[in-house]
């Protein structure tokens, strides 16, 4: 089974929002984006891969699923790590030319709309490139499965560099940070019911780039600035700087949405709310204390510190109830200052109807990718998936 | 009764927003803005004045209910009328004294959002302006009252030129069509049930005026192209352009809000699928057939030809299901060309749950403000006020 290669890869949540390519193809961003690598042990994408001279053809299995290999994005990441790997003279050419199978799930509901396509190809160019056995950094490679992808590639905070060069060669994830810098941060992921249409973000970015004037301005005048700003205060641990560029830059976008044509808009009635909830609660608290980011999708992402963590989920629980049993897993908290009637009083808003809030995600900073040693593949000794519906 | 006036004026519907003041105190606008005025045979405000000797304060009512006079906005706007009237010697100086009382009402809720207060300082403005006898442009008195006032003093299409002079001896209105250039233009307006705290347009321009950087670059660099372009089209009677442009502004004005910090939205789900539903009908006519414009709620504005109102009103009856038997008020319409079911599976839009929209009102493009003569006034012989809760 030595040849079966299984990764584990998180998600990441930006703070400087991707929106936009200036390539299609390559997947190259109008702008640098920035974000928070978030903790495998609780949401993770799992792939494994091997190579047999005695496969047929290329074939993938997501989820439980058999998928097509035609997909551009997937052959091109394939495609370019089998280069890389030939310049590097890592391994064979025989090697080189023997089919492979990927096997890849993640713990996470996909229709959560938690980027599980970033974790997912960060994932499968990590166990490539431990199959191919290359070394130097592949968040480009991932860059061409997913954009954010190549976020993915790093852990703790991590900035995507649009870079300037048309084929891309400038355009890779670094590290700002590692996950032991900020030790304290602690993410809240509000998975929110949801049954709009939406428009997709590859349809999205699209219309936004042709349609609107306020993205072109945001590219130039605003990121710049934002990037280098959130930088600083990610360095210094200055909490409150980093909420609110953070909160900003997701307004932003979804201003950007608002103003493309036809516009769209992935935030909720649900999702006002928590931007109100949020907002209200800060100015309750006299400081920014909680921060909120939306992608693409009505759910919310709240960065807070540990010692905020009991507090938010206790005003949470007040204002959205649930009937869930499990609203929040992940992480475990510890009960500390309760919620005082000053704060709820402060807030003045009204709870909402029951349910509005599927479940709460509790997580934290983690760490980029890693290679498997226990076993546990996706695939078992004969090369087939393993867990097939 | 001879000495008591009584005017009717028009509401307007911007389709070049105005948001963001330059100048709190004196109501000077960013932007220049252009709107359609409303026929006052549907909906208008009505007030009346009358100027007497005998009375002891200045005294008003407002839709049935003692208000008082302290308003500065209230204010300013008599203060500036008598000082016309006083430079234009039309009256004498006895009368300039004497103490006034004010009744105004609207035929239509006020808490359906429908800028009634542009209608309201209009009506005022022109009874006052009647009583003294002034002559000469009041729609910069108007805009004291309530800035978009200014535009529901002329009927037809309307700019108001947001002006340079930092006393806004230039920021009026002036009209650029009469309400007869356009005949086939019509108006729906969807009252969208609400239930949303709602951030005031005052508070809402001020918070964007500080903190968006989108609108520094709207009213810079997209507003003036964009006021040319509509002339254009309206001169044209380009209804395409029209509307498109209409759409546009809309959805750039509540980008904005979204962009402001902290961030509002006067949008809510129903508004975006009123969005995504004339997008799409558009879409299948081949041809942009309707127009949408949202102000500082979730109203829905929509603008098209006479020829598209039945299977307008069908549409919407068909996706958004009313329990009102009364769902459309205003002008009658002639069932002609039935929805097509070919128009209704390109849609894609399933019906929603009842009662999202409240009512629909029916309208078209009409005249500015009048003084009536028919005698029905709001106020007695006496000067008190009739109809009061």
């Amino acid at each position: 089974m030595a040849d079966i290669i299984t990764a584990v890869a998180p998600v990441n949540i930006a703070v400087i929002k991707y929106w936009g390519k200036r390539d299609e193809e390559l997947i190259l961003p109008l702008n640098d984006s920035l974000s928070a690598t978030l903790d495998t042990n609780i949401m993770y994408a799992k792939t494994s891969v091997c190579a047999r001279p005695d496969f047929a053809t290329d074939e993938i299995w997501l989820n439980g699923k058999k998928e097509s290999f035609e997909s551009e994005r997937l052959k091109n990441c394939l495609i370019s790590i089998k280069k890389k790997a030939a310049a590097e003279k890592s391994v064979n050419n025989d090697f080189l030319s023997w089919k492979i199978r990927v096997c890849s799930e993640n713990n996470f509901p996909t229709a959560a709309g938690l980027a599980s396509s970033a974790a997912g190809y960060a994932c499968l160019v990590t166990a490539l490139a431990k199959l191919y056995k290359v070394n130097s950094d592949v968040s480009a490679i991932a860059r061409l499965g997913s954009g954010s992808a190549c976020r993915s590639i790093y852990g703790g905070f991590v900035q995507w560099c649009a870079g300037v060069d048309p084929q891309g060669v400038d355009s890779f994830a670094t590290q700002i940070v590692d996950s032991s810098h900020w030790p304290e941060m602690r993410v809240l992921i509000l998975v929110v019911a949801d049954h709009k249409k939406k428009t997709s973000s590859t349809d999205g970015m699209k219309i936004s780039v042709q349609t609107s004037e306020l993205l072109k301005h945001r590219v130039q005048h605003i990121v710049p600035k934002r990037i280098d700003e959130i930088i600083d205060a990610i360095y210094d641990k200055n909490f409150s700087k980093f909420a609110e560029i953070t909160m900003k830059d997701s307004n932003q976008f979804h201003a950007v949405c608002m103003d493309s044509y036809p516009p769209f808009s992935y935030l909720t009635d649900v999702s006002h709310t928590i931007i109100q909830l949020i907002h209200s609660y800060n100015k309750a608290c006299g400081e920014v204390k909680v921060a909120y980011t939306f992608d693409a999708g009505p759910n919310a992402c709240l960065y807070m510190l540990q010692s905020e963590v009991f507090v938010v989920i206790s005003l949470l629980k007040h204002i959205f109830p649930s009937s869930n049993p499990e609203f929040v897993t992940g992480l475990t908290f510890i009960p500390e200052v309760p919620l005082s009637t000053e704060i709820l009083q402060a807030i003045d808003i009204e709870p909402q109807a029951t349910d509005l809030i599927k479940y709460v995600i509790h997580t934290k900073i983690g760490d980029g990718p890693s290679i498997l040693s226990d076993g546990l593949h996706l695939l078992n000794e004969k090369g087939e998936p393993i867990n097939i519906h």
